[in-house]
């Protein structure tokens, strides 16, 4: 069964491969009468585009969308939402030398595995650069929730293992690492900055957090909203992990420790991560993913080709040193089509 | 949109409460002619029965499974399997006391929010209990992976902060902790015992390794495969976090660390889990999950009733003191039936 | 991928076999608050029952559903709901001639074609039993649509190609035969008895009406609220047709005849059967099913056993002459279960 | 829940308005390596173009399909195959008079119920436009078909109650009315022309045959190869009916007459219409489609604005004044989709 369909009430079919003509998205079940601030579905396509910090790509891509359907005079219709975004500065010819041979980290050998076919160009279909469009459909889901007041942001908690000391999400959208500490923006950049000059690449962790999400969304016991954020998540290229609340901290504490005391006024703590038995408990949801270093590295590795001979390879073309901080605005997406998508299904019973 | 089914071609569905009659599930999908062993899915229940360990409540049950359907000569003939599990010793006058106030780390707030009623009887469908259905259908999932000489084992790989130190899994089945390190069994069940005197409750961290997977299943971009593994295991209750090989640890890692070489026959390491792009790579696939402490405890913490009153709650009863080791033949389950279900969908396009 | 599930966001599984121990449903979706008049389930289960009329069979089964989960002092949770009805009245042993011989008319061929085997035991799981668990499903349903003033009714229009007159709702509860006129039922009764004596058995048509719908219900392009209900009706065993308003007599209109004038109030008339673009506008919807003679009878017919040698065969066994009445029920159950998850749906999207 | 998309393992996601930009299809599970031969598909295309018969409209469109992802090389990839089709002789200022009235048997009164908006430019998502992505889709279904032998074909039985005497397929590419039948093609014309120019419109019948289908497609209980069949034309606009095999005539057989005798090599009779318990039984799938006339006509009609008040209308524009035989291409995309979503349902069981 096919898998390039995301949702169940706002549900969201991606297409389109990193350098065929264009990559896109069908967002049906998008509620009627929302108001459609095409500047600000750009802006957030902005924040995914290449070439914002040194640790990206020098791709360059407008990523401009255009909303082919399901919007008349400025408002969604109820209809499907078709948005794509074209593919103008591919360059196939630097794939051409990757057609038979599998690099490390990549998907080039389980996709030949799994279709006995792969379209090699830029790495086809497994690209980052499918993720525009779900950047453009978290932009729509994010207009809906601007009108529930709810309001989701990502943002950078560690690359190449320096780490915020404290976030301020406003921070955040005044560097180029949507790094909400100012203080630490200097050192990353260094970090960067070496790592690139060796050729290799870093990892991170993202946080999400969601805040005034009402209580009562998530459908047990296994559409929980955890467990939807979870794939929502997870089904990013390069994220190996996910964790919701304390997360993996868990492991070490007590239940005296972790449980959060419930005052009339809300809880005393947020070791839930605002989700409890999968359903929203009216705390702010707050979400990390583990982001590995982009496989694509200059340095030398080992391989093989089509054929299974041992091959050595070394990658040079426009890649990021760091998914961070363009996959961001990606996990922000993913939240907050999970959010609507909840916010629909509950509106259902109620 | 409910949530109480999983998986698309090896789809379960479950139902039941922990003091109704009895908790079950649908297994539609199943493919016709496989063998049923009774025994065998016997033997895995027993795995999650109440009793193992002193880690476990004392509540009796017998948890026999009864096949109500789409079985016939024993072995399976494409229709739906019902199975079910009574409930024989719920005692539901012990959660009087609890109807009107919240338990801290419960669901209790979440689904009154939700749904504006609950079944406050032993937590109603909240409960782990449900999660005997779970079992009862990986125990399903599991024979049809046996034919494929797929192999899936959970054990536990910490909990109150002991940590194992090697990973034998046989040694996993001679211990009541799923421990597959003998030799700190010792350590874990001193700390079990200190703490069930507080009247507190630990968590732990659970790993999951499937072996014999082929390469090639798994549907991205969204039913990556590590993506329907994420949410299959943050589904279960208390899980609060789950990485795929090397986890969060590739947030401090270089690329050149954490790509694993290919060789001719397989790969270097196994830094992906197992899953490259989402879709299974040949190798060992890796999984765990970070699993919160039981939230029952017997220490006095604040809380409200329904009226939002200030209160305070010491928890007495018939509770786990972990949920390890029992949940992780839970999460043994869950796996199982996401590998089971990515087989059928890639028979489909083979 | 399987196909024992019906309905999105009122979703029904049904699971079980004839001459299994029981056959039954899980509806998840139901929303929570719902009060529970077994009552009134039972009292359409019994509209299913065999023994009304003279056109059914002799077999003995009282139908008493049990309700396993998903209510809660007599109202439901919003939990799955699992019903289930025990099969007491099962004689394989009169089936044991027909294991290695197809039935004409029946699915033996087919499902052995599709599965490799087959439950041979009263039919297994293509037997109209399984249709007791759609009724008590649609009754949870109807309880539903109580509560928004919308009723479903389906009766008898043509059995052995006697056809109804008038129609007067009414009349159809006080014959054996759901037959909305009175004046035709000495007839049919006389044709029952008749083709009784030969062995053989006779077809008709059931009209369903829903009245009370509010427009906006369906969802387009293909889960339009019409495509829907022929979904539903089709999936029942022995219908083999379906049509809307008009049906079939479009096909030799006019536009000008066929188009229903709109006034202030409403529409001048309803050939439409109350949807327009596959959404309802507020009229009655009125549908009907083709429904086949019943496959088995007692006259000598030509087949093949399971090795393809051919047979004669002869069916001798307590069966129904007519599927109708008591298949109208059914009906309405299905009509009911797609009316309530379109409610639902629309709720979500307003 | 929205609705548009449909399929379960082969699944089509159609987008676009009359007026909009374009109209397409996302195909999500399309099997890999299947050769798409463009020529093919905007043969298909060209059947449901306008223009081809005087029942058509005179919109000039030249349907011109432009594939954007999935293929590569001339061959799919597995990854969603999106085409679309441009909207370019969309003429929306001879709408602007029907902005605000109703037009009898068209969606426009129900669109504006259930949405609370419209986008009445040429009848925007409820336009037959709409189908052009669904004949898209049909012709790679059938590319799939063309490698099983399995081959599909709709032809006109009846328009403006002419019915045809006969059935010879290959005549019905060799008239304008799809008929298979040349010798009432004369009558049928001058039908057509009389009405035209009474500025009403006709309806009539289509059929579908299916050879070549393997036993043993369907998946039972609901998702029965002719309750999907059912669905799959009922969603097409104008269908208001749907029967397979011998349909509602059923209704006056006896058992002995509807029953298909079995014989060591097939079935003596086809009243089954090649389906039995919903699962194929290795004979021709015969199904046929009600399609009510065009509801614009010239010829003046009530109905109200949409304020209510009561209003004349009389449509003048480009329209056809039957929808065959151009829907008939369109009868056959969706049961190609249909048959080809069983093969790979069934595929992953077998």
């Amino acid at each position: 069964m096919p898998g390039n369909s995301f949702g169940k009430l706002f549900k969201i079919t991606t297409w389109g491969e990193s350098h065929g003509k264009a990559v896109g998205v069908v967002i049906d079940g998008c509620p009627p009468n929302i108001e459609i601030d095409s500047l600000a579905i750009q802006k957030m396509m902005d924040r995914r585009r290449p070439g914002g910090s040194s640790a990206s790509t020098s791709r360059k891509e407008s990523d401009k969308i255009q909303i082919m359907s399901g919007v008349f005079n400025h408002k969604t219709t109820g209809t499907p939402i078709m948005i794509w975004i074209e593919n103008k500065d591919s360059d196939s010819s630097a794939y051409e030398k990757y057609k038979d041979i599998y690099r490390p980290g990549h998907g080039d050998i389980t996709y030949q595995a799994k279709y006995g076919t792969r379209d090699w160009r830029g790495g086809g279909r497994a690209s980052a650069r499918e993720t525009a469009a779900r950047v453009a459909a978290g932009a729509i889901a994010k207009e809906i929730l601007k009108k529930e007041n709810i309001d989701i942001c990502a943002y950078t908690l560690e690359l190449g293992s320096i780490k915020v000391k404290k976030i301020n999400i406003n921070e955040s959208f005044n560097n180029n690492y949507g790094c909400p500490d100012n203080s630490v923006v200097k050192e990353i950049e260094k970090r960067v900055s070496d790592i690139k000059k060796k050729g290799d690449s870093l990892g991170g962790i993202v946080e999400i957090r969601a805040t005034g999400v009402p209580m009562g969304l998530g459908e047990p016991v296994f559409d929980k909203l955890d467990a939807d954020l979870a794939k929502a998540l997870m089904s990013i290229g390069a994220v190996k992990g996910v964790e919701i609340g304390t997360g993996f901290r868990v492991a070490e504490m007590l239940g005296s420790e972790n449980n959060d005391p419930i005052e009339p006024d809300g809880y005393r703590s947020n070791n839930s991560g605002g989700i409890l038995a999968g359903i929203s408990n009216g705390d702010d949801i707050v979400i990390r993913s583990a982001v590995k270093p982009i496989p694509s590295i200059m340095i030398e590795q080992d391989t093989i080709d089509t054929d299974k001979n041992p091959k050595k390879i070394s990658i040079k073309g426009r890649h990021d040193i760091s998914a961070i901080p363009r996959i961001n605005v990606v996990c922000e997406a993913m939240v907050s089509i999970v959010i609507v998508d909840h916010l629909l299904r509950q509106r259902a019973i109620s």
